[in-house]
């Protein structure tokens, strides 16, 4: 065996105790890697390898922090799994507050700029599109109707228009609209009205009976009138073809202003992008996730806005961000979520290691200690500037966490809510996940899906893994994707092929 | 006023010492009512006249119950509505529970039939359709891209299918999918799969890193085959465009045999009716319900099945239910949906005072107990001999009660999964409520509605509130309409004008 050569492992941080499989087909028993460390066994792509010998109740440690402890005694070079490393509990919260903010200093970045669709509010649109929004899902198989019908028979005549979206939700009705949740999913639909793709042209179908009041969904100080309200039961339509002749007029008087918007020069400062991975392999941590965070760190010098989400995917490691806090309000408020999140999961009798899917564990992700880890690298290093909670909009420049659900359509939808014009999304197992609303620039954490999935994926940050292209460098190219796409001079993958999941509310409210 | 004509109110029990409204235009200051009433102010169609003075917490009674007491003292010839009704306490579920269960004896119908597709299991479908199934919503973009596909390509070649449709859903992952609610949503997309419509030909697409495997949709005893399942990671796809061609494939094998199903005579006894009303008004209870209550109760006669829902709008009558139960088992399930329900709601800080909407409201309802006892109208006079609980299928012939939330689209939804074939939907407000899967024949409560709503309404129950018919007569023309629907000779009017709702799932468990 004396030809055995040394294979390549990845280490994410000195101290780590094991070493990440990098290979397309895993490595197998007796192959050398890095060290003096031999494989007792085959060990799958994306994979721990021990790096020491670890009698039972061993720290295991990754990103220089413990995920988990054996549960046996583990020999040098053996494959750990979620079958030999118990999960640590989660950071306690209530001394996890810390008065010193140090915000790293931030080089700012001038001179990045994208063509985008000016709003008179001051938000920028990255398309330019009708939004047909519902007060109840009641009236969504006539709204469904009539966008068809506008596609076909309006949109041909509005050249500047990219498209027209009916916003199906599931809320409205049946719903106890009074109890104290009921406000995520209000507001939530009131706010993804106002994305700054619909040019402030929202026009809101109601039913006439329901509990939502459409009323509710206009912006503040906002008036409802003949022109953005149309209710199917108002008693001057005498049966559908009236409906639609009524909905098809009312659309047009929008298609027109609409039609009027014009891209110019907007500086990357007026950037919204959303951040979120799903389909977690062990190298969302490793490539994906770390050069989403450099460019989100250049997109934050450049003075723009990055949100990043899911509760239960930084739970385990909040105790990393409260500390890049801007402020001590700040630092309670991510708190505050994680508290808030903690309850809602016990009142369902279940808690987070609900999350971690299958493919998640396939792919090399133990539990959600590891996956979470990996999950807060695309929050780059900038300091959090603010926290906004489900549905609401973001209101301060820079990064923010947005607290969601890690539901990939769910945390989305909540990004579409706090005011997102770019979506980037990691993932390493794969999804077709898309968005109609705004475009959602698809990341491959390593190089084996974007070669498989070619027509799905828009960036492969898989020549990260083997030292190929840096973090730095990939950042760069990511930013740069971001403006281009963010000008419509590039087209995302699911834009080009027409793929558009379905908005998900957050309800944690009852049915009635 | 000599010539002031004397007015039709409607009473809906000897004892009622209130009536309603049923003149389009309402009735003014000053009409003469039947008795001796004298109008004191204007009332609105489908309200309620005091035909007494009730003083100061005096018991409002409608259908023969207390539905409140007054808050202030009424005067003879009021107008009684939420403002001036006090609801009382929901009937007690501790000591409700008796002993003695009279079912009514009732004379077996013979000899009516209709033409259906007869499934290997026995169930009787009353449309010819290929469905794909789904068990993510990550995938619900291919999927609907495919669909269309579908339409366009292939069903041109297999005459005898009457369509495809893609089951897009809310759920599949980022849920605590171990949670003790999490089987409600899981059983429903289950048995939704397998509804009589789908001619045990479903076939689901699944992701393959998600949380809820496609192999727990399939049928019991079921083996997942090539044939029925295919995962969009499978890396035998390359890309996009291979996945596509996949599902089309193995679309194509499940429609050869779908297409070689054919309609036969079978007996009434076949039919699954599901009942629901939405968008109710004062009507609902006198007129649509009550008929459909009759064809419910024709419909079991000859031996079929009919289910009614909506505990928050059964709660409040729970007493006269409970009686009509075939069995103290029977009894103790309507019992422990009503007790669950009440506990579900309490978590969220709502009750069941949470349903009625202002449509409701505005229609002449005032509370929830005026609006439960004339829900359960539909439910006819038979006994009650199985409850099913959310997302369960029916396994006994009968009445059977369905525990659903009183949700139009989570209650349709729900009956979807217990196995209907033919839907039944009352109205009075009016909403263009129709569903993909199953026809849904729209029962307006009113004449004004059907006649505005003239190409929306498949069924005018209004001729009742005047005397024109008796609810014998429409409940008989109920009937005949519901066997003309499932032989397809009929077409209800959202299959004429291809208007459909989406489904949504009723998951009471938390996501992650």
């Amino acid at each position: 065996m004396s030809n055995n050569p040394v294979h390549t492992i990845i280490k994410t941080a000195p101290q780590d105790n094991v070493g990440i499989i990098p290979y397309p087909g895993g490595l197998a028993k007796g192959a050398f890697v890095s060290g003096d460390v031999i494989l007792t066994e085959d060990i799958p792509m994306g994979h721990k390898v021990a790096l020491q010998d670890m009698p039972n109740g061993t720290a295991v440690i990754r990103y220089g922090q413990v995920i988990g402890y054996t549960s046996m005694d583990i020999t040098k070079g053996s494959w750990l799994n979620e079958t030999n490393i118990i999960m640590p509990q989660p950071p306690e919260l209530e001394n996890i507050i810390c008065k010193k903010h140090d915000s790293l200093p931030q080089e700012s970045l001038s001179g990045y700029t994208f063509q985008g669709f000016r709003n008179a509010s001051g938000t920028v649109g990255t398309k330019n599109i009708l939004c047909i929004s519902e007060s109840v899902q009641c009236v969504a198989g006539i709204a469904n109707y009539v966008t068809d019908k506008i596609r076909k028979e309006l949109l041909p005549r509005y050249k500047n228009v990219d498209g027209v979206v009916a916003f199906d939700h599931s809320y409205g009705c049946g719903v106890a609209i009074d109890a104290p949740a009921a406000i995520i999913p209000i507001r939530t639909i009131k706010h993804i009205a106002q994305n700054p793709n619909f040019g402030e042209e929202t026009m809101v179908i109601g039913l006439g009976c329901e509990k939502l009041r459409p009323e509710r969904l206009l912006r503040d100080g906002e008036k409802g009138t003949k022109q953005s309200i149309l209710y199917l039961q108002d008693e001057s339509f005498s049966g559908f073809e009236e409906i639609v002749k009524g909905i098809m007029e009312m659309a047009e008087l929008h298609l027109k202003k609409l039609d009027q918007r014009k891209r110019e020069t907007c500086h990357a400062s007026d950037l919204v992008v959303g951040m979120q991975c799903g389909g977690s392999d062990a190298f969302s941590g490793l490539t994906a996730n770390p050069v989403a965070g450099f460019a989100s760190d250049l997109i934050v010098r450049a003075g723009g806005t990055v949100m990043f989400s899911e509760v239960t995917e930084v739970r385990d490691a909040i105790h990393l961000l409260v500390p890049r806090a801007i402020n001590e309000n700040v630092a309670q408020a991510l708190i505050d979520e994680m508290a808030w999140y903690d309850a809602y999961l016990a009142k369902g009798q279940a808690d987070r290691s609900a999350n971690t899917t299958p493919g998640n564990k396939h792919g090399g992700l133990s539990n959600i200690v590891e996956k979470a880890l990996g999950s807060i690298a695309k929050s780059g290093t900038s300091p959090i500037a603010d926290v906004v909670s489900p549905g609401e909009k973001i209101k301060t420049k820079g990064l923010n966490f947005a607290a969601t659900p890690a539901s990939d359509f769910v945390c989305g939808t909540l990004q579409l809510a706090a005011g997102m014009n770019v979506h980037v999304f990691m993932t390493g197992r794969g999804t077709p996940y898309g968005l109609s609303m705004v475009p959602v620039i698809k990341v491959s954490s390593n190089s084996k899906l974007s070669q498989r999935w070619h027509d799905l994926i828009d960036f492969d940050a898989g020549p990260v893994a083997f030292g190929e292209k840096t973090i730095e460098e990939m950042g760069w190219e990511l930013f740069q994707l971001i403006l281009d796409v963010a000008s419509g001079t590039k087209k995302v993958a699911t834009d080009k092929l027409g793929l558009y999941n379905d908005l998900v509310l957050f309800n944690p409210g009852p049915l009635t």
